[in-house]
């Protein structure tokens, strides 16, 4: 069953546009289940257990869950311990701290009782920009999709993408995915090589489920197996999402990134980032002043998947004496990526080209 | 519980030396059994469905399996049938064609009633060999190990490896581990990154396994994070086997292995191959010509743990509606490989490096 876009969407509002639902993203691509948000307990636990995760949608649903805390205790002692709460959840993706500075900003000039409203009317803005800067960063991929498209002689165009770059890590089109999306809407014929992303699956769990949604045609791959298909001519682009961007345009990216983007520039395959300006952390000179988060081994020791009975079932893989080790983020260097997809338009991954666009968004 | 390298055995022969007894190594880390083969059919499931695997053990097994069925049919009929079975189980590794050309080379020129008997022997000596051969790879390898030891200051080693060519991929000691084992034994404080080398975990079930049972320390990884290991400075060297080397250099191994010598080339990590000489395909002039085996995507779509009763359990990871692609294996350019560690020495990988070795042999 194929889906129109405005009706893939990741988290999705209620009543008075205060109560949130998120898709939680844990148990696909076995069950689609919405989970309601009220506490900032709820809040904090969807993005820690990754019941939510993609830096956009990571940063929006903490900008609600910043505005349910404030909903229940307006006080700037509150607002400061709620946000601290939820910038721990996760310590890579820029965007959490961009949206809970949105809402701090937007709420501390006000009187306590206006506070819950604004933060709540802010975060549904965020929802929205976020929205359509991903539609914009898909026009701009796409136009780079076609230039690709025209120069063969008519062949589908493989992209390859990593992790979970699509709606699901935002609200609706997605980083990465967007312009693959647009792509497929006009007409250029396409298909995606999934990475499957261990240790958490997201492409073969999250990226094949909606491209599949979609109607997008697509294919799981090992990790292991994109330096194989570069080499073997089956990859016509790269594009990944990114969790930070550092101002000399270093990506930082879901851990394997970096070889993807090694294999890319070994075998003249473009690889593009693609950054809404949120994930842009200006104040980061280069990638190796990006936190890398660790995260607990049994996420790679054990694994997940649903028996023949159609249950979900946590079954260990390795012995039990076997110890791991889990990064969750690499860097790739900026000279390896062929340039940013922006909603400002396709920059130089570089310093000047950073430089450039910040300029320009101060004359904005 | 550690044991001596003398007790760590992947195939063992029973009564008058006939019979033979693999370790099921689809059933590892969790349950050790041993499997005995008798039929052809026995031999060629064993190594098609990968009970048996790893370039040596496989020319080895199969080297077996000809010799038990010249003893139910001593034919030339019935040798090149059961050659052709065998050497269609699996596509990409050398050894298997090699092995098998032993035995025929041996028996041809006998009265059927002696070629059972005389294939046996000529098996059990490629089987002495195969330990003899790894062990002196060991050694050439340890050398290596032992001066990038004394070139730190008394730091622990950290070696990254890919999927399994320790001794349950040979007979014993093992063709990349063996040094490692070797290093280990001379004291030399080793770490081991153990890549999980998805879609079928040989790094996670196989290596993690056969390095805890002789006392190696040893840390698993998703092959996403090995790029990461190696920016962080946390790779000292990296040691693979091979299934075919040309001979040119180049090095056909797991899927995986490419991306990791990349890094290993970006990061200035030094990358080597341990490639028995039964390994080398002499007549293959380049990596480009080596056929690449494609398994069912299911061994990338489902996998294999054990649940919280311990029992073996098979789950879906993928949705019902998901297709995969499953190339086994990659080819490193002879460019990214540091050396050959072969049981004749330390070679270049390159065609010069492999022309001397060949002449070499051919003076011995």
């Amino acid at each position: 069953m194929c889906l129109t876009m405005s009706e893939l969407c990741s988290l999705r509002l209620r009543g008075e546009g205060e109560t949130v639902e998120v898709i939680d993203q844990t148990l696909l691509p076995h069950q689609l289940q919405w989970l309601p948000l009220a506490s900032l307990d709820s809040y904090c636990h969807a993005i820690t257990s990754m019941q939510v995760r993609g830096a956009p949608l990571i940063g929006i649903t903490a900008a609600f869950g910043l505005a349910a805390a404030l909903a229940k205790d307006p006080s700037n002692d509150h607002l400061q311990v709620s946000k601290a709460a939820l910038l721990a959840t996760r310590p890579t993706a820029v965007n959490l701290h961009w949206a809970l500075q949105k809402i701090e900003t937007c709420v501390l000039p006000l009187e306590e009782a206006q506070r819950a409203q604004a933060a709540f009317i802010c975060a549904r803005e965020l929802r929205e920009q976020d929205i359509e800067h991903c539609s914009t960063i898909g026009e701009f991929g796409c136009e780079l999709l076609q230039s690709l498209f025209d120069k063969s002689a008519g062949e589908t165009l493989h992209v390859m993408t990593h992790c979970n770059a699509g709606w699901l890590a935002t609200i609706q089109w997605g980083t990465a995915l967007s312009p693959i999306y647009k792509a497929h809407r006009a007409g250029v014929p396409i298909h995606v090589w999934v990475s499957e992303t261990r240790p958490r699956n997201q492409g073969a769990y999250l990226t094949a489920w909606e491209l599949q949604r979609a109607g997008v045609p697509c294919t799981i791959v090992a990790d292991n197996s994109c330096g194989y298909l570069m080499q073997a001519g089956e990859v016509d682009c790269v594009i990944v999402g990114s969790d930070r961007t550092a101002a000399n345009g270093d990506v930082c990216n879901k851990v394997g990134t970096y070889l993807k983007a090694l294999a890319a520039q070994a075998n003249a395959v473009p690889f593009y980032a693609a950054v809404p300006e949120s994930t842009i952390d200006w104040s980061c000179p280069g990638g190796a002043d990006i936190p890398i988060e660790f995260r607990d081994s049994e996420e790679l020791l054990s694994i997940t998947g649903i028996d023949d009975a159609g249950e979900l079932q946590t079954v260990r893989l390795a012995g039990v004496d076997s110890r791991g080790k889990n990064p969750a983020f690499d860097i790739t260097p900026a000279a390896l990526v062929s340039g940013l997809i922006t909603e400002h338009g396709v920059i130089e991954a570089s310093s000047a080209g950073l430089a450039q666009l910040r300029s320009t968004l101060a004359s904005l």
